[in-house]
């Protein structure tokens, strides 16, 4: 049986911040809503795996070695593989992501992530 | 440099209906948009990947052999490989896909897509 989902519901009942909730698996990538606010992540990188970030509502910066990228709601942003990058959170921002499966761990996710 | 899109943006400016265009990649997949209306494909199978079809705006059906799947704007559904499916598309709506790169073709896409 297929599996309907809607986004805003899935971010909406994720328990609370920083808490991931995976919504759904496809060729061998995990795409999850988090909701996050008030948090700078120590910088880090991904070396095997691209990343997706799509804000569903609010705002934040992505912070590179080019400086900070400011990304709003209904705005997506795919960081590759290598990029030394950190999310910088002030409001409250719901996000959706998408990266290869195992790419997420509570050192690169703010310590709450749940495999 | 990163590039940051919208997704509406990116879905009302594919030139017309039918028209994929495709708004980033990673890991292999490949993340477009789509206008679709008035259309029902033939019958197909992707036996090498999984296929999220995500509504950005309108509401379309996702027929398999269980039957008439309703999904609406704000909704996803995730079609596993090797399901038979076909979308049946009335009003317009506007489509977020993901598959793994290759998977979309003249076949299977309503003619028009570009590779």
């Amino acid at each position: 049986m297929l599996d309907i989902k809607h986004l805003m519901d899935e971010v909406n009942s994720t328990g609370g911040l920083y808490l991931y909730k995976k919504i759904g698996r496809l060729n061998n990538q995990v795409i999850s809503v988090v909701q996050v606010a008030d948090r700078t992540l120590d910088f880090h990188v991904h070396e095997q795996s691209d990343e997706m970030f799509c804000v569903l509502e609010g705002a934040f910066c992505l912070e590179t070695d080019e400086g900070l990228l400011p990304i709003k709601a209904g705005e997506f942003v795919i960081v590759p593989k290598g990029t030394r990058h950190r999310p910088v959170v002030k409001e409250l921002t719901k996000f959706l992501m998408v990266e290869m499966d195992g790419t997420l761990n509570k050192e690169n996710s703010g310590d709450l992530y749940e495999d």
